[in-house]
């Protein structure tokens, strides 16, 4: 970035909290989507329903027609300079349902940064050709400052953060929550449920998303299960505390599963760790095995953000309770509706 | 894949031929489409009939269109980790005809597989956000192990091989049966023609499937071309012999030009050849050249699975025996014609 | 390329420049698009007009769906093996415009290359599954030289350049011909005008082809504005003189800019150059500054190709006689008129 746009930059990020989600609306709605915490509870409710409609409609040939003829003059950019096959798939597969036309950049070695170009001038080049950027991007504050760039310019048009560095992956706390939404439909929804969140709770950035949403509903018990040196941090506790969040820490999985209404599984993410006497194998104790099926609830569901390596045993799988392979399809069907909102016709599609 | 998969997949590996192949077929009808074995004569004359209606279709703009809507509710991975220009532009574009959108990846950078992901969740993962996975991969049992994990998944979707290390690739056969249906139309079809197969005989893939799929035609009569080290394997030999297929081997490719119906030309797979002596130019008797053209049949054809060498003197392009470029597109054509079956939607083509 | 084809060719290259220009037409239109010399000015109005009818038509859903389902029917590829993250979205969204089809190679290890197969046959491997070739290609002949063959063969498809080399680059020579175009509109047109060009104006091939397109206009008043060993090449001088363009060369940029109607500004592309002791900053003379806002005439506009480095000011980005990003929005529409031209839909455009 240039050193003018540096300069605006910080003074930018010196705002208060508020006045930045502020920045990042456009007539009282959300217009670019950066953060977990831009969602309150009518939104996620909102979002939830929609994807479900959109499901249901794309079920039969006509519907799938109906829905993909709304967006056929919109034009979506996949910036994809960190790779992640699944999020790629389901973003590109929600343009599709919407009949939204797509170009992807899915390397920086086509790029013309090569050739000296600021990354300000590259995002606006993107935005001449079409009408929403959806990025994933190595760099913290990358997206958000795409979006912030984008926005002093005459042509903004939308930043959807698709997952930036280790901090905010806003789609991915959005499918999780429509995960929980969809599970609890007919079980008086997500409020009063108890949700244990299990592995990698200091660097997953899943569970810490998911976990600052919880305060937009009622009720809730949380069990963060970790070994010790993986433990959530003390901002996200202070923040459930503050919160007045009901929620306890122990490294017994075993203790909770029969009362768990959703066990949240993640990956100890230790490809990068020094330590190395720390393997897989001492990991066992946050795994759900076989047999912790027949402790679980008869109703209550299993989550995983994917992608998974020994957390789950396989044979789990074929389980109804477990839902991670639901709730992967259902990041595409989130992505749909926030994509449908984000042009305005969601109401063209409930009215279906 | 994890070891509780391994250990049922070697289970099924001991099942009869019989037993996999019906395994790979739902409702009476083939599901995925995994070797050139399951097709017997009666698909190859549909799908080749098939194929050639949808190419006609195409002709006109209206019929591009009806075409093009039938399918525009389906999505299609196209996972090519293994390079493959000819094969990917011939199976997307067939998508592109049928209206079917498309994801693809084409290395495995972009997967999670460096996140630790067994193959078996990657392609469980491809398979929730489409109805149809196109693999193209250089392990030898790759796609085959696909397809029977996600036969035992409750959202099951079709899986084409498109390529499998040195072992199959079924629509190259396909293409070859309709460009000698093609051919042959106007001449009482394939049955009792002479064809005559040159090149690399023994690691040539193209050579084998056909050759095996020629059981399924009557009074045919195959030579075979090749230098002594390049010859058919001894299982095509029996094959032939049980079949009772008349065929002859000899290097002696001028002799036979003349009483052939088609000839079949393969480029020499020497890239990784040791034995550096047998250059290029020692192959130089298995080449068609300019002056064969003389002796040809005037209404022989000559083929080739593309790309070539030096086996065919480019001036015989211009021929019009000379098929092989027809032959690459027929490769577009049948595969259409596969999707269109896989998604049932060959009636519709056929009422046209 | 084969031996026999290199013979043929240089016996094309031989041909005149008149017969050159004639092979590359069919049936007294432009059919492939090689150079910016195929473009006189009666065509540069047309696209510039279509351009325009394209991008007003664009603006509201049903105007794009209209143009959306004109070509429905054609497929394109995408042959991209230098990177240009610019010029392959600009053409691929062009696509998206008119509803062609995409097929992409964005590098050469996916290709047949490998196994040893020749340029010509992959050019036409591409022909056989689309029906429109736009490639970008290091080599300076490359493109040319596909477009020779493909016409050789019985099913030949146009081939449009999007860069060859260092050489040509046809469309970006429209589309600054298209942005003065639009600039001047309501100002008599470009008939008249002073254009400054300012920078690398040795090497930037976007100079040379914009000046050699300046015959085709009437009175017209050049500067070019470079340090001594980037001016203007001799043979570009020639030219102008010959065909009676007044023009003026000096490196006192700010003498110039009060009296200019454009300021076409170029990036010094000093990326492989040896000498070192030139810096960025040694060219500080040849920028356009915040400061030159001041003198520069209230309807001057100032111009771009793209990426910049520091040649301009980012501030200079919100005035509104900054025209460059809109230059480059103008790169897409301009290749979608030229696509609709090539497909003969462009009667079906203009009479909307």
């Amino acid at each position: 970035m240039t050193e003018y746009f540096e300069l605006e930059w910080q003074k930018f990020q010196k705002t208060s909290e508020e006045a930045k989600l502020a920045f990042f609306q456009k007539e009282g709605r959300i217009f670019d989507i950066l953060f977990a915490r831009q969602f309150e509870r009518k939104q996620l409710d909102f979002l939830s329903n929609l994807a479900t409609k959109i499901r249901l409609v794309a079920k039969r040939k006509e519907g799938a027609d109906y829905l993909r003829r709304l967006l056929t003059h919109k034009k979506a950019m996949l910036y994809f300079v960190q790779p992640s096959t699944r999020t790629y798939l389901s973003f590109l597969n929600a343009c599709h349902i919407l009949g939204i036309k797509t170009s992807d950049i899915r390397d920086t070695f086509t790029s013309s940064e090569i050739k000296g170009e600021s990354s300000y001038d590259t995002i606006r080049t993107f935005s001449s050709y079409v009408d929403v950027i959806i990025s994933r991007h190595p760099e913290k504050d990358f997206n958000q400052k795409a979006a912030w760039l984008l926005n002093s310019t005459d042509r903004p048009i939308p930043v959807v953060n698709a997952g930036s560095g280790k901090d905010e992956h806003p789609t991915q706390a959005l499918l999780d929550i429509y995960t929980l939404h969809r599970s609890f439909e007919h079980r008086g929804g997500i409020d009063g449920k108890v949700i244990t969140m299990v592995g990698d709770l200091k660097r997953g950035r899943t569970i810490r998303s998911l976990s600052f949403l919880m305060k937009e509903y009622k009720n809730m018990k949380l069990y963060f299960i970790a070994p010790k040196h993986l433990m959530i941090e003390e901002d996200l506790r202070s923040f459930l505390k503050k919160s007045r969040i009901e929620f306890y820490e122990t490294d017994n999985f075993a203790s909770v599963i029969a009362q768990s209404d959703a066990i949240y599984m993640t990956r100890i993410q230790d490809e990068h760790d020094n330590d190395k006497e720390k393997t897989q194998s001492s990991y066992d104790d946050f795994s759900f095995t076989y047999e912790h099926l027949s402790i679980l609830k008869k109703d209550a569901v299993i989550m995983h953000p994917l992608p998974r390596r020994n957390e789950i045993d396989v044979r789990v799988d074929s389980d109804e309770r477990a839902v991670y392979w639901r709730q992967e399809r259902n990041g595409m069907w989130i992505r749909a509706a926030l994509l449908a909102y984000i042009f305005h016709v969601e109401k063209s599609i409930l009215d279906v």
